[in-house]
Parts: C-alpha cells; sequence; structure tokens
C-alpha cells in the first residue's frame, strides 16, 4: 500500500494517518480539497515528495467538487483551491511544484498569470471541462507515480556510497511514509541492506513530532533492518566517538547553492559529522531543489503551534510546568558547506553545487 | 530551603525529590547510605554539586549506622561506604572529590591507600570513633555551605559577561537544583538578573530525561525570568539566526586541557554556538575540574536504561514502537577548543586551558 493513493473503486483520495502510527494503522480517506489541505496542516501525511503528491490528489478533489460547467470557470476553480492547497506549510517546495505542475498540464498559460486571459477565449474550443477534470487527475497520478520510480533511482545512487558494516545516522523519517512509496534517505538505507550490506541505523528520535521514533523506527521493524533510537542530541557523541561512519537525511528545499531546508534539527546533526570528517548527504529529488532561491536564507520557515514541545508526557505526567512557553520552530538550514554531497534521482552531485545543481534539475 | 540537607531535628538527610518535580514538591528523608547511592543511581538528585553534597551527607549516615566501636573499624566501614556511593554514578567527578575529602579530613592516610597502616595503629589514640563520626557530617555540612558560597561568587564572575538584552541558551539543570542552593550556570543568569539585566532564557528541554524541561522552567517561573522552552535541537536555528548571544552551560567533569564533559547535547550546542560565533561558557566551581586527567576522552561516560528514551508519550500514548530498542548515552565531551572561557568561583579562566586552569585549583 502507498502512503498516499487515489481509490478508483470508491473515487476517494486516502492517506495512512501518520499521526496514530505506531500505536495504530489506520487509512482516511478525502473527498473535498479543503480536508486535503487540513490534513497537510495538521500533518496526517508529512514528508516533502508526500505533501507534493497529496496537494496533486486534492486538486483532483477540487476539480470534481467544482460545478462549473465551462473550462474557464473550472480553471479558476482550480486556482483558487492550489492557492489554498499551497498555504497549508510554506517549507517544502514540492507542494507548489506539483500543484503548478498540474496547472501547467491544463493550461497553456504559465502558472499565477492572470486568468482573465483565458475568459477571453485564449483556450481551445475543444477543451472541456470534462477533459481538464479528466487531465487533472491523470497528472496527479502521474506525479505519484514519478515519486516511486525517482525514489527507486535514487536509492541506488545512494547505497552505493554506503559501506557494509556502516553504521548510518538518520535524521526524522523519509522512508515510504514521506513519500509515495519506497522512500528518499530511508530509501537508500532500504535498498543498502537489501543489497545485503549489513548495516546499523541509530534512528533520531526528531523532537519535537517524533517521526524518528514514531515513523523511522516503525517502517525499519517492517523491513527488519537492526536500528537503535536515540535522542537527536547524542548523535554529536556517537560521531564524536567513531561509532557513526555516514549521515543520510532528506530535505523540504534545496537553495541554489546547495543549502537544504529540512527538519528541525538536521544543521546541528550536519556541524557534528562535519566536526568529525563523517560524510553527511542530503537525499534529495530534484522536484525538492528550488533553483530560484539563490541561498537557504530566503527558505520560508515554518514556526508551529508550542504545544508539540509542552505536550510531552511520560507515565501519563505532562513534564513541562503548566505556565511554560515554547518556540516551535519546525525546519532549519544547512549551509552548503557541510553538505557532502547531495543525491538525487539524476546522480550525486558534489560542489560547487551552484555549478553542478543546474546540471540535475530539468 | 536547600535542594540537599541534614535535617538536625530528626536527624535525618533530606533531598527534594526532582523525578517528581514540577508535578509534585516532595522531600524525602534518609537514614541510611545505601538508599543514599540507590536514590543518586536513580536521580532523585542529579547536578554535579548537588551529587557531591548528597554523597558526604550519605557518609555521614553510613558513619551513624557503622556499629563500630574502635576509629580503625568505622573508619573501614566508611571506606566501604564510600566505595559504594562512589559507584552510584561514573561521570561526576565532584562524588568521589566529595567523599575523598571527608575521608581526608578523618584520616592522615591519602585516600584509598590501604586502611592496613590504620589497624597497626598509625592513627592517633586521641582520635575515637565517636570523633570520626562527628568530623564527618561536620565536614559534609561544610561541602554544602561552601557550595552556595562558591556558586554565588561564581555567579557574580559570570553575570559580568552578560549583556543588557540579552537571549541566552541554557541546557540541562543548573541550577538551585543541581546544586545545594543558587546554580551554576542556571546561578549565573539568575544573579544577571537580580543586577536588572533584561535577558531572555531559551531552555533546552534536554532530552531523555527532560531536565531543562521539568527543572530549568519550573525554576524559572519562580524566580520570574522569561524563558522559552525549546526542543535541543532548536538552538542552532536560534544561533544561525542571531537570536541568541550567549550559552551557558554546566560541567561534570572537565579535564586538564579544559575538555568538558555535560550533559548529553552540550557537544552539538558548542558546534552551533562555535559556528556562529556565539560565546560558549561553561560554569564549573573547581571542585569538578579533574587535572588528573589530560583530556575529555578519559572520562568515564554513562550509558542508562534505553526505557529514558523510548518511554516518552504523548497524549497517553507511548510514542516508539514496542518492540523499538534505544541507546541512552547521559553525557558528552565539548573539546576545549569550542570553549570560549570557563567560569569558576575564583574567576573567568581563558585559553590556553592546561595553563590557566592549574591556576584556579587549590
Amino acid at each position: 500500500m502507498r502512503t498516499v493513493f487515489w481509490d478508483y473503486e470508491t473515487d476517494e483520495f486516502k492517506m495512512i494517518d501518520q499521526r496514530r502510527l505506531p500505536g495504530s494503522f489506520e487509512v482516511l480517506a478525502y473527498r473535498d480539497y479543503q480536508s486535503v489541505a487540513q490534513a497537510i496542516t495538521d500533518m496526517v501525511v508529512r514528508g516533502a515528495p508526500a505533501i507534493g503528491a497529496a496537494a496533486g490528489f486534492g486538486l483532483a478533489l477540487a476539480a470534481r467538487e467544482s460545478a462549473a460547467s465551462s473550462a474557464t470557470d473550472l480553471l479558476a476553480d482550480l486556482e483558487a483551491a492550489s492557492r489554498v492547497l499551497k498555504a497549508a506549510r510554506p517549507t517544502a517546495v514540492n507542494l507548489a511544484w506539483a500543484l503548478d505542475r498540474i496547472m501547467q498540464s491544463v493550461s497553456p498559460s504559465p502558472p499565477g498569470s492572470p486568468i482573465g486571459a483565458l475568459r477571453e477565449g485564449a483556450r481551445g474550443e475543444g477543451e472541456s471541462a470534462a477533459s481538464i477534470r479528466h487531465k487533472v487527475l491523470e497528472e496527479a497520478q502521474r506525479i505519484a507515480d514519478e515519486d516511486v520510480e525517482i525514489n527507486k533511482r535514487m536509492a541506488g545512487h545512494g547505497a552505493a556510497l554506503i559501506d557494509d558494516g556502516d553504521t548510518i545516522i538518520h535524521h526524522c523519517n523519509t522512508g515510504a511514509l514521506a513519500t509515495v512509496d519506497w522512500g528518499t534517505a530511508l530509501g537508500v538505507i532500504h535498498t543498502a541492506w537489501e543489497q545485503g550490506k549489513k548495516i546499523h541505523v541509530l534512528v533520531d528520535e526528531t523532537r519535537p513530532r517524533l517521526q524518528g521514533a514514531r515513523l523511522t523506527a516503525w517502517e525499519l521493524e517492517q523491513y527488519g533492518i537492526p536500528y537503535d533510537l536515540i535522542s537527536d542530541n547524542m548523535a554529536g557523541h556517537f560521531l564524536k566517538t567513531g561509532q557513526a561512519q555516514k549521515c543520510f537525511v532528506g530535505s523540504d528545499r534545496t537553495a541554489a547553492n546547495g543549502d537544504v531546508a529540512n527538519k528541525i534539527g538536521t544543521y546541528m546533526l550536519a556541524l557534528a559529522a562535519h566536526d568529525n570528517n563523517v560524510p553527511f548527504y542530503p537525499v534529495v529529488p530534484t522536484s525538492t531543489i528550488d533553483l530560484s532561491l539563490a541561498h537557504g536564507g530566503l527558505i520560508p520557515i515554518e514556526e508551529r503551534n508550542p504545544e508539540e514541545v509542552l505536550g510531552l508526557e511520560f507515565e501519563g505526567e505532562r513534564v513541562a510546568p503548566v505556565e511554560a512557553q515554547a518556540r516551535n520552530i519546525a525546519f532549519d538550514v544547512t549551509p552548503a558547506r557541510l553538505v557532502t554531497a547531495i543525491v538525487t534521482e539524476n546522480g550525486v552531485v558534489y560542489p560547487p553545487f551552484d555549478v553542478n545543481l543546474p546540471k540535475v534539475v530539468k
């Protein structure tokens, strides 16, 4: 089963509820795009590639929901739905990438351009609303299918960087659950394991939402790959004492110069890897690379509800004082100077990234 | 009220139960040294200076418990109790320091020397078992009293490093609860606040035992000092975006070259401070400096029960899969090259530490 998928029997969009794992495995069904946007905000689905695919299927729901009978009116409704879906989370670029790609597939105008031109009949007479509805779902499905294929190619490139016997530090969740299937960084690790390499994974629990403890540990259990959970702040000790040989992480947006925005804590992990000459590899589908941003300082960083920091419990009791205040920064930017190489579906990219990244982005 | 103290009315040793804070404030009473050793292991009390004082009072309980009527037999019992207390936790040097100091105060032999010499009458005829019992408690009380006085002096030296308007990142708990009273790094922050400096504290929650979220947040609430709780892995983002001007931490043992062993996560915080030219200050009573160790690689690092990593809950549910394995490293070593200066009760020590640390250690 895929993490996000269109169910052609019930004609619904469905997602694994990642907030309930590993305690229970539930699949939720969606019939309107507003609920999909809310689910992205609430992190029913997370992980940049999975969010992109979910937004695409959300747009397919919007196309079905729209009462428009003309192509022009339908495209206006889709533009509105696209704006709502894009606003669900700010950092991952795949969200906008997937939506823009679908809008482009149904419109000769560049995305975001005034739809007035359409109203004036720029659109060909042959393009019916029904045909657009069909094309939106088709393109969303294509994005989802391509994600799996891209992940397998990335995994092949990345697994070649892993040696037999390696202990690998992994941050957040970048597995099948972060994508449509197979995963990015965890897909690399999974492929290396399937190639017969004896590896061990140190899983950053990844505060505050604990995607490592919840999701990556659960996935590794399914695959039978040996691992130990650690708190994020232990990674430095393992690196400094020679107990870890590689770091693999994902990315929510990579700038043109190779600065990598990823789940909070990635920057401190990269510092510790660099301080101990341990290779640090983001695994990044090219849909995540944003060549329009010169450097990582331009990437919008989401701040979320402090309750995600404050709500933690031990033995049934809340830990922090009831009056406590908190900050909850969801992502950070790792400067390119700390990045050994970036694994993409089109090959492993080494510095200088500003020269070499454009070569792999179509 | 002090964190650890001898109650002369009930003739018991008492400690605030730090495992129960901030949910409930409980004081536990101890009448035997084995229970004190267990309480140190279980972290009823934690923080290097508080552990040292607790072990001292534990030895006073051992002196009272012993049925020995001769000085020689009593000293043998005390040596045995000291070994048990020293084994309670390995990393903080104050534990051994306090016990050795008390043993020296009642014995002309160097600590750890064969007690056979005593049996052969090396001890003066005038030294009775009763007198030794009295001296042990007296010296334990002196260590506790000195701790408070030392902390106030450190706080004075350290507060001079804090500027009006500073945002300070703090790791673990180093306040009144980590010491007999007032604290080390948090004592510095408290003193700066009392001097009228407008400061803000970013409190690392400090996984896995969450001393920051439990104890430091609670202390700052008591003092009225403004703070925000953050997960440890967010510190890098705040440093990189210019939102923090200083870092203050404690230490469980500092080697002769200035390498600092402290609560897990300190090394990664120091890396992030260094990468952004933010001063990083360990606040370290000289009892915590171990000149017998040339560098931090020689400091024993405690590994604790994985359940401290695995047992975390959200909304009443355990987060990690039930089958999950974990590692739980309690301390790490921050290399001296990342340390701006070390604050001691005898002044602020700058590099080169191997030259300057011996000057402040009596």
